[in-house]
């Protein structure tokens, strides 16, 4: 991987600070934050700004350049990466180290006297623009809004954005029909004498109508707002899409409607002008709710007396709850996935001998197999498919430059997954095809404590995920070790692999409690630079317990796994594990072998079949 | 304990929130805060207005009254308590449970349109006056400022400010000069540019200034401010008490001395006069360091630009860690403490049979052995000594009316501290005099290893204390069982027995990380209603720890226990503990019977050193 040559686009944009085409006055610092407008995580390439400037093209981060600097901060996940993708014209700032400044105290720290620092109004949240701008106003600077983006000034070839056709879901996948949706979102803003919500972030505005697009590789969304109000419901899309009779059916565009279930459509563009319009006719005490890390352009067009930002909109937690249908799809497609990753190692175990399988040819291998499983759409992420060293770049992605052939001698790490119409997967093994030597297999043995810690957790109703993070780091930490990554996040279902409100991470204090039909990932890992990576991650649905007590009638919670793809027990140093670990082990995988081995029969896949029987084999 | 009757006492506030001699306009709410002008947590007779007002005695509380209603806020340590000693003019809200509505969603929920919210703008903290007025506003209502308590409007006989003799502690003590905490301060100023700094919380100054006093029940504290600049130190106090002069020499009041490490003295109620004539003569870029927590009246004398709020001043952290020479002291107060409890259940052991022991006897008996230590101050908080029933109201004060007689059938649950003039400790033991039931055996064996969880955790340099909070609950949770309060608290050397900026609580984020000489409390329980309370407290110090590894260079803490007082392995159920809970058992009870057993020996106390070497023999 050599890093991009940012030299002469770094110029051009320090010229377009100083241009009073874009902003009255000269700026002596421009952010550019990762996302896009609807604050997503992954992105579309006319959205992949901040991977332009800088050429770190990993899922978080933001880059600031002043007159003579250029930094770029991101997460332990990410370092090595980042510093092998930027050249020296930028530094890495390691977010997460005690030493790191936060980007407000490094502007602070190289900023001269009353500076202006700019940024694209829809690109950053509303809630980062409040901090930043009171951090830097303390310092005597100021925030300012530049409403043409700067990198799109300096960007040749910039992509369209993209607007694919849209996919519309019934209720045997959803479970619950857009109308009643609707519904029950006005039942939430009545309750909270709310008139108006803006819906901003795509996953949430295709939740809501049970339509998927892919805009967004990966995501299985389409760029779109909606405001709902109490009687009336806009949608914001690119109209050639709706040209199409399924989408028009599907939203009940044509022939007779209620006319409060009536959805008005216009295009993307106009989601600013409509909302601005839908604002001058307020009533003194109307509300509109609007997530604080909806874009601050959109934010501040709604006066202030009458927004209420909220951090989790009503969507976002209904969402994240999956009904009885979407906990079946999950299930059907953990089930197809635990297919493709058998049909994978037992092919992986056969050719990994012969020298030629690399990251790659392994990853390709991965999205075959799992290609031709029903209702297959595509990936969820992209595949991180690393051997020996690269396993320890947390978010690595094999380049050709990078490709390691996988061997008898080195740690295995995959981390990957897939959308199916029924569901979304993500589930990461790492494995040895050789012999581990003593130490990967002790640094495994505690990951995979910290795994079952989690999993196996029983926890009160109401618990925040954020207070099982200790539970998943308790057996590293004891031996010296940690890890820099959160420890869960959010699963959609047939949408985003990543989603709010709910996760476990020590980073997080604001998340939702957790709740019977919740689905997080469980994904401790350890990572020794320059050697291996080792992660061990489930999807995992929150379900009830019975435990023996019931203290004032809380009830308890505990996770169910939703992955099941037998974990390597030749890289555990079984004289480690208690023996409630032990059993944990076993009866994990009697679950694979009992429901995977049950459809590898049906599918009449024998090799992946033995495989599967060999590695669920329990241990003593 | 019969309520308070509180009917005649509310019909007159009510009468002085519409009497516009205290604010122009009738109020239709005042919240009455439990502490005092500087945010004390135990507070002065003349200062317990929220207790005066509706009953409630406890530490913690908030109470509102409108012009129908009165409501009290208060956790879960408080609940049975509050319940108790209010009369049914009050609603008890109970905070921490989902259905209880917060202050401002109450007030909003129950005041009629456009309400003025009244409160004392010196007994307020600042940042909460800040989110109680954005919240009153968003609603259409306001907070305001009423400059003369209404409490005191209505409290016939408030008792005067108290202004007991100061305390000097010397180097011997205290480790640090005042000058050079002084000079340290001005050095984090200077790094930050700030040019002063407004300390205005009770043991701050007391650390600060190398004195104590006794204003405050238990807390070795004395009402006072100080405004420190780059070359002033202000200290308001009642001057009276600077006649003493042992308090001037300390003080270096007179005599010769450096300009810049002179202290100017003012009557205490001049604080405020004084900080608008430090605000007048601020330059354009001058900036003042207050504690967000200070009151509003004084933080808001501070103009806007000027003010630089922090959520724990440079005082609070240098307090937190602990230097060699307090550290000494502690581990002298806990050896001496431990012999005052050893000699206090070798007594009740002897005692309980005739029946003639109550909770009050027991608590007056520990207090006899505690005041016959060496340098014995004064209790550090009021003892909870419950029977039975009574240990299940978590912060339970005997009272003659509630008064139980200790018997063999009941669980006996002490949770005490004293003030050294070498430190301040904090101990609670559940114990059984008779035989334990195997259901209360079950619980103290949960609570047990919730207790070695965290005393033995081992965790990264940067780890904030809640991150341990799941720790102590692990077990707890499994069972289905919890406890409504947070784990451990940060303790003073000879101050306050609760402080911040670091503890082991679910609720809290912004605490600061652990750091080697911090000391904190551990103290999980269980509480059964109406039957029994199990609590296990010890003082802990964080300490380096040496794991196997050393990732990244971190470094490692954990915490070496400073009360030395045997855990009754009657209450335990052995075989519920894994091999290394019962050897962190034994090794704990190997250090109490050494470092105890020596000091008991020395003063002679056989009894005492008997009963210490029964209860410290190792379990199988």
């Amino acid at each position: 991987m050599s890093p991009k040559l940012t030299v002469e686009l770094l110029r051009q944009l320090r010229l377009a600070m100083k241009n009073c085409k874009y902003f009255p006055e000269p700026i002596q610092a421009y952010i550019i934050p990762s996302g896009d407008a609807h604050q997503s995580e992954y992105i579309a390439p006319c959205d992949c700004r901040r991977e332009f400037i800088c050429g770190f093209n990993g899922s978080a981060g933001t880059a600031i350049v002043t007159e003579q600097h250029a930094a770029m901060w991101t997460d332990g996940r990410y370092f090595l990466q980042a510093s092998q993708q930027m050249d020296n014209n930028w530094t890495l700032m390691k977010m997460g180290l005690k030493e790191t400044l936060s980007q407000e105290d490094w502007l602070i720290s190289v900023l001269p006297e009353n500076s202006k620092v700019g940024v694209d109004p829809w690109i950053i949240a509303a809630d980062q623009w409040k901090n930043m701008s009171k951090a830097l106003s303390s310092a005597g600077h100021s925030l300012v809004a530049v409403q043409d983006n700067l990198i799109d000034a300096v960007w040749q070839d910039r992509p369209p954005r993209p607007s694919t056709q849209l996919m519309t879901l019934g209720l045997e996948r959803t479970g619950v029909s857009w109308q009643d949706k609707i519904t029950a979102l006005r039942a939430k803003m009545r309750e909270r004498k709310i008139n108006w919500f803006v819906a901003t972030a795509l996953d949430e505005i295709a939740w809501l109508f049970n339509l998927r697009g892919s805009d967004i590789e990966y995501n299985p969304v389409f760029f779109a707002y909606s405001i709902v109000g109490v009687t009336t419901i806009r949608l914001f899309v690119d109209l050639k899409r709706l040209a199409d009779p399924a989408a028009r059916q599907h939203l009940q565009l044509d022939g007779p409607k209620g006319p409060e279930l009536s959805i008005q459509v216009f295009p993307y563009e106009s989601a600013h002008t409509e909302l601005q319009a839908v604002c001058a006719s307020l009533g003194p005490r109307d509300k509109v709710w609007i997530c604080d890390k909806a874009s601050c352009a959109l934010t501040q067009t709604i006066p202030k007396p009458h927004r209420s930002p909220i951090p989790y909109t009503p969507l976002c937690l209904a969402k994240a709850v999956k009904n009885s249908t979407e906990i079946q799809g999950m299930k059907t497609a953990h089930i197809k996935d635990a297919v493709a990753l058998c049909e994978l190692f037992a092919w992986l175990e056969k050719e990994i001998p012969k020298g030629t399988v690399t990251e790659i040819s392994s990853a390709d291998k991965a999205e075959e197999f799992r290609s031709q499983q029903k209702d297959f759409v595509g990936l969820s992420f992209p595949t991180i498919s690393s051997v020996g060293p690269n396993g320890a770049i947390i978010h690595y992605t094999p380049l050709p430059e990078t490709n390691r052939t996988l061997s008898l001698n080195e740690v295995y790490l995959i981390d990957s997954g897939a959308q199916y119409r029924d569901g979304t997967t993500d589930v990461t093994r790492t494995v040895h095809f050789g012999t581990p030597s003593a130490y990967e297999k002790e640094c495994f043995t505690y990951v995979l404590k910290g795994h079952i810690a989690v999993s196996a957790a029983v926890f009160p109703n109401g618990t925040k995920g954020h207070l099982l993070d200790s539970f998943a780091r308790a057996a590293l930490w004891e031996a010296g070790l940690d890890y820099l990554h959160g420890t869960g996040h959010g699963v959609g279902c047939f949408l985003n692999v990543h989603e709010g409100p709910c996760g476990i991470s020590y980073k997080t204090f604001a998340d939702e409690p957790l709740e019977a039909g919740m689905i997080v990932s469980d994904e401790p890992g350890y990572y020794e630079d320059g050697s291996f990576g080792i992660r061990l991650e489930n999807v995992v649905l929150v379900v009830p317990s019975k435990p023996k007590y019931n203290y004032i009638n809380r009830g308890s919670l505990t996770f169910e796994p939703l992955t099941l793809v037998p974990i390597q027990v030749k890289m555990m140093n079984t004289d480690m594990l208690t023996q409630k670990e032990r059993d944990w082990v076993n009866n994990y995988h009697r679950q694979c072998l009992e429901t995977v081995g049950a459809e590898l029969r049906r599918q009449g896949r024998k090799e992946a079949l033995d495989w599967l029987i060999r590695e669920s084999q329990p241990i003593a």
